[in-house]
């Protein structure tokens, strides 16, 4: 591809003023707080995952490097992908009950339950009560957030 | 120091069945499932901090290489230290009401609300209800799990 080289000359006030500019549009990483219910969910509704609103809490965009904090509310009969992949899950029940498949036994899960899921652990997470189930699910960084 | 050399001879079987036991002495990796009250806590009640029960509920006995997942169970008028560190929090709120120091500013918890607390940043949460503040607070691995 053709190269353009641009040159420009500005005085120190102009610089000052850019470097203000710059300043304020950098993203600042400051404390967030919020419930989870004032974001919008992005839903799942198939086959392989049923009846899910999934939100991230706190990622990335937030200025988290290390790790991912999900929440997804699982509606009576739904379920999420019966799937492996390489990283790891730590999840915990906030509200709600289910079930989670280990290797291949379903184990019961309720409010205050937690539970890791190591990576390369084939895993699925059921309701398996009348209300929602609502957990949490952390994921490492440099992952697919949702 | 002294070193000392020591040279067996051993047969196969006495190999395979050292073999055996190394294997099943081996950490192995696995889904863990627990309910946060079947763990004991360690308590903290001091000036620095006040009415807490701690608990680790995946960290790194668990395997867990990427962050720690404990929980803080916060009587009423108890509160945690006012401190600053490196590393940040992912925080949930379970069960209860508090508040956390933001700057200056007191803002209000409940159950759902998600606080991320970055490195660096001073903070401090305290109970303002008159029920337990039941919250989670997930750290990078590499620094003191408690």
């Amino acid at each position: 591809m053709p190269e353009i080289n641009l040159k420009f000359f500005i005085s120190d006030a102009q610089y000052s003023a850019l470097d203000s500019c710059y300043e304020f549009f950098r993203k600042e990483i400051k404390m967030k707080i919020v419930k989870y219910t004032d974001i919008e969910p992005v839903e799942f509704n198939n086959e392989v995952a049923m009846g899910i609103k999934a939100r991230i809490l706190i990622g990335k965009n937030d200025g988290a490097e290390n790790f991912c904090m999900r929440i997804f509310k699982i509606a009576e009969n739904g379920y999420t992908p019966r799937h492996t992949h390489e990283w790891e899950h730590e999840m915990f029940i906030h509200s709600g009950r289910g079930e989670v498949l280990d290797g291949n036994e379903w184990r019961p899960v309720s409010p205050g339950t937690a539970i890791f899921i190591p990576g390369n652990v084939e895993h699925q997470i059921k309701n398996s009560g009348s209300e929602p189930l609502v957990m949490l699910c952390i994921i490492p960084s440099g992952v697919p957030e949702l």
